[in-house]
């Protein structure tokens, strides 16, 4: 065996303060989003490769790790033309395709307006770079069956509710509709068939700048003189909730009255209107968002309403919308009271009896003890409190047999 | 697309009545083992081939789902005289390879005395019948770096206080030592080198009998005239910590003497010696032992010591022994108050306007409702309210717009 044991390249092991840490997170989530009204399921890991290699993913299918068929002979393999010809079964990339699956076979158990909240891990076999995880888990929430506004307003509120419990206060909602994009795509004279390529380029505005997408747009032949210039309008174009202004005569005046609508049902959150907001998948339909935070310059998440893939397996549309958080960066982010400052070991000597022991650690356990840790004294006993201390533990109490547990002096460890 | 759309073959979907179960058994397991001190991990899903097929996992190591390398061209797949070797990862079939994988990514990280509890699925290509599934919840609970009894004790001691937690009382542990089965065989005259193999038929006791296993003794070889008799008082020679009696002379004196040692420090309980018990898997090296419920035919877990294991990919011996309980049995079993009794249904005249909705979802959630469901009033209120009752909801309030958060009267459901 080789002297280098490590988990499989680009995933991670998480150790007990990592674990803990991870969990008191996601249960704040899990208990505000139920709190608002959404329902937590779960689905199987793999998916039929049928559904994951559908269309519905995008670029993701081509990050699928792929599971080979059960029992394949010498003739299956030289018969494939390809090796994912050998594959039935792949991990899943999102929680999208599950859920449309998972709606597909349950139609029948769900309430007519179903929320749905999914917080479970995706594998994408993503070049392995710092801060991006083969394995890493998303946060979903959806609500199918809901062809109002009033599912992107419970969305956004019920997503600000999470992030103030985490104490990410102060979030900005970037909203912005893919009618209104494709308005002004129009509204330049760019080709219908153009559209959605134009949009993939306007959404790296941010990172290439209004002169690289220009280039970009004109090099898949989007002809549009002066293109800079109105791409530079389009992101001057910004609406704030807080400094409210007429909308450019140019926009798409119904899709933008539905941004108004829902900023005045959401008084309380921070909504912004962003005009060059597109959001990468192709799926989305109407409004759009994303959740920005003062302090990071990434957004902690997004969503939107994406009408016609719920559906695709039911054979039936269902109107549907969603807002995923992005849990790995939220577990970085959010401080949290310190998870293992609960823990009381017991350091006990060589000769104190097991069944003493687990009486006592029974005995601290009734009292309401979260965590007791039995741990043998060792002859340096000060480096051993040190190493207790930085682990995260508080209190020690100190047992050489016989001893009551109610006499047991508790104290303070570092 | 088909019209039957299902999850992959032996695998489940968890609708929110099931998930919520699941989390809250999840949820009593978790916190009770914290509080008797071991330390929640969790590793990847997948583990490289090398560690998978090690030959740690016996006959689960034939029921690896195994996952295709990526970026395989033609050539590769041309060259490839298997198709295991077009796989370099796979899901992991227990929890145990992986502790041994993460023991030794992380030895100096941890303390001398590691108790671990992993709560999480492992994946099996069984054949898919009842009660069986492709992909199951395992909860382990391991003490590596313990040489000493103390790791048995603890492990029984946390474990039957999880049970006890989850209402699961009443319980009985069969103990057997790996060293009294290797020391009956000598007894009897099996040469060593059959012990393995002799094992795997002794554990059919309670599934062909007496005859049967006696039967398949001889097919693999030992002679041992009148070995059908013996086994019967095997069998027979029971030890129960209600009725003690003095061991049979023809057992291992030291090794019953450690089961002595257990029951002592054990007084609350219910140790049953139980010499006919085995265990499958190959690596047991001392104590083994299962829970079992006088209600059901079936063990609720198992586990024991094996020091040979864990070291195998650090490449130094650590002592270990480990308790796995049977998270998909307990679920099926454990009795919780209502897990959805807690939701309040708002129900809406379709006039009210969002801005009104949400303020009021919002107030009734500082106000501490756990679960605040917005559901549009249907033109059959009777049917709908039923609808809702059936869904384990208790109280609703009806808004039709305009009344303050604390005027509104919850009112009783079904």
């Amino acid at each position: 065996m080789p002297s280098n044991v490590t988990p499989p390249r680009g995933m991670r092991d998480f150790l007990p303060a990592d674990k803990r840490r991870r969990e008191r997170v996601l249960s704040v989530v899990r208990d505000v989003y139920r709190a608002h009204g959404f329902d937590e399921i779960e689905t199987p890991v793999v998916e039929s490769s049928e559904y994951l290699f559908s269309g519905l993913g995008g670029d993701n299918e081509k990050q699928v790790f792929a599971v080979l068929r059960r029992g394949l002979d010498d003739e299956a393999l030289r018969a494939a033309s390809s090796a994912l010809e050998l594959a039935d079964l792949g991990l899943r990339f999102d929680l999208t395709v599950p859920l449309a699956r998972f709606y597909a076979s349950h139609r029948a158990e769900l309430p007519t307006v179903f929320r749905s909240v999914q917080i479970a891990p995706v594998w994408r076999a993503e070049k392995p770079q710092k801060g991006r995880y083969r394995q890493f888990v998303q946060c979903d929430i959806d609500i199918l069956g809901e062809a109002g506004q009033l599912a992107e307003i419970e969305l956004i509120s019920a997503t600000t509710a999470v992030l103030a419990a985490l104490g990410l206060d102060g979030t900005t909602i970037r909203v912005n509709d893919r009618r209104v994009l494709l308005g002004v795509l129009s509204h330049w004279g760019v080709p219908a068939e153009l559209h959605d390529r134009a949009l993939l380029e306007i959404d790296k505005l941010d990172k290439i700048g209004v002169e690289g997408v220009a280039a970009q747009l004109v090099s898949i032949g989007v002809e549009a003189p002066g293109i800079a210039d109105q791409l530079a309008q389009l992101g001057d174009a910004t609406w704030d909730s807080a400094t409210a202004s007429p909308p450019p005569a140019w926009l798409d005046q119904g899709a933008f009255g539905d941004l108004l609508a829902l900023r005045a049902a959401l008084p309380e959150a921070r909504l912004v209107f962003d005009p060059t907001l597109v959001r990468g998948m192709g799926y989305y339909t109407g409004t759009i968002f994303e959740v920005a935070h003062p302090d990071f310059s990434y957004s902690l998440g997004g969503g939107g309403r994406y009408d016609g893939m719920i559906g695709r397996f039911l054979g039936t549309d269902v109107p549907a919308a969603g807002f995923s958080l992005g849990f790995e960066r939220i577990v970085d982010l959010v401080e949290l009271d310190d998870a293992d400052d609960d823990g009381l070991v017991v350091l006990y000597d060589k000769a104190v009896a097991p069944v003493e022991l687990l009486a006592l650690q029974k005995a601290l356990v009734s009292r309401g003890e979260a965590r007791v840790r039995l741990q043998k004294r060792a002859k340096n006993v000060g480096g051993q409190l040190d190493a207790l201390a930085a682990a995260g533990f508080r209190r020690f109490v100190a047992v050489r047999g016989g001893e009551a547990p109610d006499d047991l002096e508790v104290r303070s460890l570092g």
